[in-house]
């Protein structure tokens, strides 16, 4: 149960969801960030920046985050949960591009601390064909989603065990977005 | 110098300004947040939701938004730029309530890993007074300087080391406030 009054059925909002309900003055802002970064217009496929958040994510270790992100990412990339797993489990020797492991690792760098991305890093990722759209959101990624875990577990709320639950919300995040 | 050309001059737009300049489809929501997080209608007031911004910026050591809601916070509390160091220097000492010392704890713990916070310091904070939204803006605003200081410092952004730009930040800030 969560550390706050939620004022809905958490199992029916898990999640972030409790608290998104609780606040819809942040809840806006917090959605359209979501949404812009993950599913606006971009040369990043919606999976590529997906599995940045679920990458993020599983650094972070909150439960609900990277079991939706994952499940999110997996729908939208052609290689499925298998290569999320694999990206999860070891970079180093994941089957994705260079360029997008250059990404992550911006990604890894910044979920400990932005300062511990690099110029080499960086230099890697552009010599990878990487822009400066694409560092700028990979940084933002995985600054946003050490925001969204922290938000989501320092409440307390609720993460659903079963794998269905996040499988049915990949479906309709496919569907209709954060908004 | 930032890792990616911003399109501006970084020394008239420091720290997050220059992000913000880059990308105005991220900088729309990111901005919304902190309006409504810091300067929206409250219970807390907007001195103590940023001198929570300030003591989480402090301990993710970000030189530019410490320095920034450091600034903003003074500018808006009675005792000023004291409290605010006070605060960042020795918690358990500063002259604060109970209430927002019960807060600034929850907001440490969350800088650390969401997971930190524990039911024992969210009774705490209850049994001083504080309510369920309070806790919720406490943790979201924690969770969320999480996110700009890693944005901030994982771009490589220019931290101005003249206080008084700070100063003149934060005048601005007063008047037209984030958006």
């Amino acid at each position: 149960m969560a550390h706050i009054d939620l004022g809905v059925d958490e199992t029916r909002f898990p999640g972030i969801n409790g608290p998104l309900e609780f606040r819809p003055e942040t809840a806006k802002p917090l959605s359209e960030l979501a949404e812009v970064l993950l599913r606006g217009p971009h040369t990043l496929t919606a999976g590529e920046r997906e599995l940045i958040a679920a990458y993020v994510s599983g650094l972070n270790e909150c439960r609900f985050c990277s079991s939706a992100h994952s499940a999110f990412a997996a729908a939208q990339l052609d290689a499925g949960m298998t290569l999320v797993e694999q990206v999860r489990a070891d970079l180093d020797s994941a089957p994705v591009s260079d360029k997008l492991r250059a990404l992550l690792r911006i990604a890894g760098a910044v979920q400990q601390d932005g300062r511990k991305v690099t110029t080499a890093m960086v230099d890697t990722a552009r010599a990878a064909g990487a822009t400066d759209l694409e560092i700028h959101d990979t940084v933002l990624i995985a600054a946003a989603f050490c925001m969204y875990n922290r938000y989501v577990d320092g409440l307390g709320t609720l993460a659903p065990d079963n794998p269905q639950r996040y499988a049915d919300a990949a479906t309709r995040l496919v569907e209709h977005g954060y908004l």
